[in-house]
């Protein structure tokens, strides 16, 4: 009998009728012969709603009060999910982040978890009792209430089928799987069957949106497979897997596009030793994330430094680097808001030379110009004008042939 | 430096604008030299919605679940409460009936407080911290989420009260304070400057619905002294305080009227011992809260026994009764839902006879029929017509002068 862990977002919990689906596809899950953990989020919009609430009564916000508050929309839908579920006939009960033994360090509202101590949920599954987990919540080390940060859910359920040594992790989200790209760009996107883990955390950390990139990572360093599909139809979906070494991969599985990305350039700056080092530690005292960086030739001594972050934590990067210029004799601190980045990702790219030019011929020939590159192992990125990203996606998702099944 | 705990209801933390002026009350009562613990119930209809919820979801709704739902909602009041204070500059913590210690038992929907361990309560308080606690639940032995049922958030700070050693506990409310009777019903009623907790068990026994009766027996036993005040207005309220022997005691206080009662009869119940105790035992097995009894005298070795009940108990006390009557030998089951029951309420009546007469003589005056009479030493009650209960209010409140001042 496998232990499968079912995770279902806020869309696929959005109302009495499609709690009522998830009761069914549980039960279903449980007619085959599985012993079945559910994770659920807030239902729909409540964190929202919640926060807008929030924004009403006040402009100060503590992040332990932020944490109590949001932390009651999966109580709500874990509870109704339970009704549910009892009127099906299938016992079931809920169990907060605490009460499920996720102990998470002190950091409120991006808490992570330290440690899982499932013994409530095990003793519910030797029982015939259905686990409902609270999805994105826990118990911090000073046993106060923490939320997870973005992705929580999905990084509660993994973590829970990590810690309790299940079989599987399904994630029941609005769209039925993982795509060659975003099927709103190019309609010919094609749905996969499977993706390595490592080419999963590029799709997730280059602009896809399907799994949150720590769920993945969480996945991968603990084995844990992953199948992410649709609550809302019965379509096959996509396996999050271990690469398998003995068959031939993909050279180029998946197109994404992170268009919410800004470029800041520092000009005029001293070519000596230590001083990228003085900016990129200025920005990460300032929690920004750096994604690219890219350092012009030397002339006359002197270089320009660019960076690009995501576009939210474009104000704070600004405030960082202006402070930080005068001090290392940088002359100007540019900004250019309208970029975007494209990038292909593939498992089979460490084999295959040749995929460079491919991406860059398809780029020039669509008159798209390339304005900074960054490369992993198996993912080739290109800045380029936020106007022309999504005819980018196009050309290279033909060009790659995408469109064709595995 | 007093310590006192402040109970603000659902219609006091109904929206963005309630919860800062809540804040406001929080502020002020620190700033005149006082500790203050906060208790919140759910915002406004909050409650109502979930179960609403809940019923659209499933017909089947374990104890439990509803539990974890409900407790959903002073989570969002308490966590918003703190976020209003910490824009004051006061510093302020929510604890959920679990973090705050209230261990209960583990009757779902209407459990009891077995124990308060207010340890973090009290370090907050040693910090200068406010502690903003929810009202309403707990956790059980069983370590799950438990709520206390109707009146449970004032129970909660009466609870905390007692636990802390606090000088009072003070209830905001929407009106403001305890009336020698319903305002609506009577326009010269008049507010109470202070009751003994045995006048305001009787009044909240019997009709009152400023505060809960559970929470005043707690208030007594545990000899913390109740304000009941407007969280709307800043006139006075009412204390509602030990008894003061050294002081002349008002005749009578309050009038009450409970309209939402029923009476039961059952007819040719042969007049045997034993007989009322097993129709007695048999409701109080279906949970039914009896009130009244009445037992007509024998004729020819039959009685009739007439008690009167909650209204919302009909149901349940009818299927009780029906099942039983074959068993004792009754005739048959007669059911009355147009009654209410009046009640003259006051802690001088011990020692004045007179008032029984003068209130069967203001009843008989107005053509009222007293159709059941029960007593207390502090109360004295008739039940009549339902479409003559206002009318009778009206005559006892003048017969007996409240609308006169203390």
């Amino acid at each position: 009998m496998a232990l499968v862990v079912l995770k279902f977002g806020g869309s696929s919990v959005g109302d009495a009728e499609r709690i009522r689906a998830v009761a069914d596809r549980v039960a279903r899950a449980r007619r085959i012969g599985n012993d079945v953990v559910v994770v659920v989020s807030a239902m729909g919009k409540t964190t929202d709603s919640l926060l807008r609430l929030a924004g009403d009564v006040s402009s100060v916000q503590p992040g332990r009060e932020v944490d109590m508050l949001l932390t009651s929309g999966e109580r709500i839908s874990m509870a109704l999910v339970c009704m549910a579920l009892a009127e099906l006939g299938i016992e079931a009960s809920s169990f907060t982040g605490s009460q499920a033994g996720i102990i998470t360090d002190t950091d409120h509202t991006k808490a992570k978890i330290l440690e899982i101590r499932p013994k409530r949920l095990q003793d519910a599954l030797n029982s015939g009792i259905v686990p409902v987990v609270a999805g994105f919540q826990g118990v911090s080390t000073a046993n106060d209430i923490t939320t997870l940060g973005r992705g929580g859910s999905d990084t509660t359920a993994v973590a829970l089928a990590a810690a309790l040594g299940a079989d599987r992790c399904e994630i029941y989200t609005d769209v039925p799987g993982v795509f060659s790209t975003d099927p709103r760009i190019v309609p010919e996107a094609r749905r996969l069957n499977s993706v390595s883990f490592e080419e999963m955390m590029e799709i997730a950390a280059n602009g896809g949106r399907v799994l949150a990139l720590r769920s993945v990572e969480f996945a991968r360093n603990h084995h844990v497979p992953i199948y992410v599909c649709s609550s809302f139809t019965w379509e096959p979906g996509t396996w999050v897997v271990e690469e398998d070494p003995s068959m031939e991969e993909p050279v180029v599985s998946a197109v994404t596009c992170n268009a919410a990305q800004a470029k800041v350039t520092l000009t005029g700056v001293p070519d000596q030793p230590g001083v990228a080092a003085k900016l990129f530690r200025a920005l990460a005292d300032s929690l920004v994330n750096i994604d690219m960086i890219v350092q012009n030739t030397s002339m006359a001594g002197f270089t320009d430094i660019s960076f690009t972050i995501p576009q939210d934590e474009l104000s704070v990067s600004i405030a960082a680097t202006e402070q930080l210029a005068p001090t290392i004799g940088a002359s100007t601190v540019l900004v250019d808001d309208q970029i975007a980045q494209v990038s292909i990702i593939g498992a089979g790219m460490k084999t295959h030379p040749g995929v460079t030019a491919t991406m860059f011929e398809a780029l020039s020939a669509a008159m798209i110009n390339i304005e900074m590159i960054s490369t992993s192992p198996i993912r080739l990125s290109c800045v380029v004008r936020r106007d022309q990203a999504d005819e980018a996606v196009r050309v290279l998702h033909r060009a790659f042939e995408l469109e064709k099944s595995d």
